[in-house]
């Protein structure tokens, strides 16, 4: 008799993005007339640069060709790309990496979630909150965050960042054997400083501690102090995991394509407290359980560190952050409190008069037909914020804040 | 501090294509101007069809316009080839599904491996021995399979498929409540009949059992009497998961789709004896741990569903069971006892005078520069067989099959 994962029924039933859809589909119902703006669910809205999009018709046409032909990529993505990688992203800023340290995926959703598979179940787990629901949903999945007890899991330690702690989470007092940290920071759109990441990466380190680093919205970073990599800082690739991207980086999230760096010189423990080096158990997972990244995304991702490229993904990214920034200065004239913008696509804003997420997000769309995400569907400590994302088109995104500044 | 998950430890250190590709290179670096041909892995050679190719670069060009854009999809897969998918390999078969109970993957390899975070570990576990080594190994990381013992894994059934029993497995006596089948089969190229595949719905209905149902290579079914699709037997829907890709069916190794039928009758137990749909769990894992198959993936996959894909897909099809009936002819003309190569893209060999699979596989190398797979790679009943695989160039096959005549 077949025995489901009992782990599965204690997830809660409903899906933040899901229940949104839900509740606009209904509003859109009741008012047909309503053109309805959405600023929630964080996917981009501008097409693929002009040297992606002519890397995959060649790739296309390698394909029909025999002698061009490609079957069976690598499991862990083709050199090409994982050399760009390399030499693009990390060589200029000191940090280097051999090419079995890089392996290509499909995008960080995929192995965010699958990386639990080399932990043991009895590893404890730390969160920054508010935070992105899959680092929590997948371990509840495995049975690793333990039992739901009034909005928090039992096994998870919850590091708060709200307002009154300038959203720079503390160092926690107790061993926690894994961190998930993502900077910037899906959703509250701030980014950490190079001093409180070296806290991280020591206590990692004091503790054998193995941080899931989250880096997907590196490329958004403006200035010039804030770290890019957790690998900028000593030790790092002793004690982290770090997972990229190209959703965002490059509007891929139709593409599906990105990376994850697993060092060698990482290890975490066997039941014998013999040091394993999870390189080598990422790598066994990975040519078990996937069977590489389509060829052709793997070009797109190539394209995209020519120079041409790198020019493209960044007037794409500007124009994202422009966005951002008249989205900052609309909230904050109309004397809300907001976070975020600046290095990072994503802002987040205090609810006014004492309204919670959903309420707030009810009003929002009823007053002026936007829709934000709750803060609340990101944690517990996201209660009384809401999230803007600034991947709309221009066009819209004028619109909708013309209709915070008229009608809010 | 952080612990791994000990069961990977268990794992045999060497993957059998990695270890072939090792002895292969030694071999050519002591023979330089040796020509090696490969009958080994089950990789395609032949061009993407004209369809499919057309189709993708119409979708490439797609994601270069702001109008025609697309960001991300459903994690389920578009419903252009959901749609697709069941008018044409399951309605003509008098089989019917909703939308639903399609869904879209990046390969059979990543859901046959992920399909088990949705079920319990406590499951025992029926496979037909020789296997595909993805099912064994994806269950001894998740800590299903038991401890290794002379071969064998404490909590797995093996269930033998050998000339002695015409490669029918036995309908096992006990209790087991995960049984994974593949037909037509890999690696022995042999197909199961409609009878017999009755028994086994039969079977999983009394025990409340789940079949894993592998219907990778059911495009190279030729004759009119054997089953496609375990939907064709009355009450599979309630115990069966099925799987399909392109990657064999239309040459997709290198693009990345499939899919995975799970229909929303079929359940499983929870702990307190409730039966669970499955379908619903397996859409939970997706949509938090998958992000979706490339759009252009998505829609490579739609075209080979049009009258000119078919038609363009069926004649690779062809092409390839032509090499697999010049190597059947070739073996059984110079003596050789050989299965497989008539509703599948793979021959399936008896070793002759009693070696056993590896040294047949250095006889070979040695003797005709061919590669061919160590049946015993597949499982304890694959000793004293080798596979070869039809899925090479055709002047490759001929001049394979010429070494295989003149200096076996």
């Amino acid at each position: 008799m077949a025995h489901i994962n009992h782990n599965f029924l204690k997830l809660q039933k409903n899906y933040l993005f899901s229940d949104i859809a839900k509740k606009v589909r209904a509003f859109q119902e009741e008012h047909p007339e309503a053109h309805i703006i959405s600023l929630g669910i964080g996917d981009v809205t501008q097409p693929l640069a002009p040297a992606v999009i002519s890397a995959m018709h060649q790739a296309v046409d390698e394909m029909a060709q025999g002698n061009t032909f490609r079957g069976y990529g690598p499991e862990q993505g083709y050199s090409f790309l994982q050399q760009a990688i390399i030499d693009h992203d990390f060589k200029p800023r000191g940090i280097s990496l051999d090419l079995d340290e890089v392996f290509i995926n499909d995008g960080a959703k995929s192995d965010t979630g699958n990386i639990g598979d080399i932990l043991s179940l009895a590893n404890s787990i730390g969160v920054t909150d508010p935070i992105y629901p899959v680092y929590i949903d997948s371990n509840v999945m495995s049975g690793r965050a333990g039992d739901l007890l009034n909005g928090k899991w039992s096994n998870i330690h919850y590091m708060p960042c709200t307002a009154g702690n300038n959203f720079t989470p503390a160092i926690p007092q107790e061993k926690i054997d894994i961190i998930y940290l993502c900077y910037p920071n899906n959703p509250t759109g701030t980014v950490i400083t190079r001093a409180e990441l070296e806290k991280w990466v020591d206590y990692a380190m004091r503790h054998n501690s193995l941080i899931m680093y989250d880096a997907a919205y590196e490329a958004y970073i403006q200035d010039e102090q804030t770290p890019h990599s957790i690998y900028e800082i000593e030790d790092a690739k002793q004690c982290a995991i770090e997972f990229h991207s190209y959703s965002k980086t490059a509007g891929f999230t139709g593409v599906r394509c990105g990376y994850t760096i697993v060092p060698k010189a990482l290890t975490a423990l066997s039941d014998a407290g013999e040091a394993i080096p999870l390189n080598s158990l990422w790598n066994r997972r990975q040519s078990t359980k996937y069977n590489g990244t389509s060829y052709i995304s793997q070009r797109a991702a190539e394209a995209i560190y020519t120079p041409q490229g790198q020019q493209e993904i960044k007037a794409t990214i500007q124009y994202y952050m422009e966005n951002a920034c008249l989205m900052r200065q609309t909230l904050k004239d109309i004397g809300m409190d907001v976070w975020g913008g600046e290095n990072a696509p994503y802002i987040w804003m205090k609810t006014p008069q004492g309204m919670d997420s959903w309420q707030f997000f009810h009003h929002l769309l009823h007053r002026t037909n936007l829709v934000c995400t709750p803060g609340v569907g990101f944690g517990p400590s996201g209660e009384g914020y809401v999230r803007f994302t600034a991947f709309c088109n221009r066009e819209n995104c004028q619109e909708a804040m013309n209709r915070i500044s008229n009608q809010l």
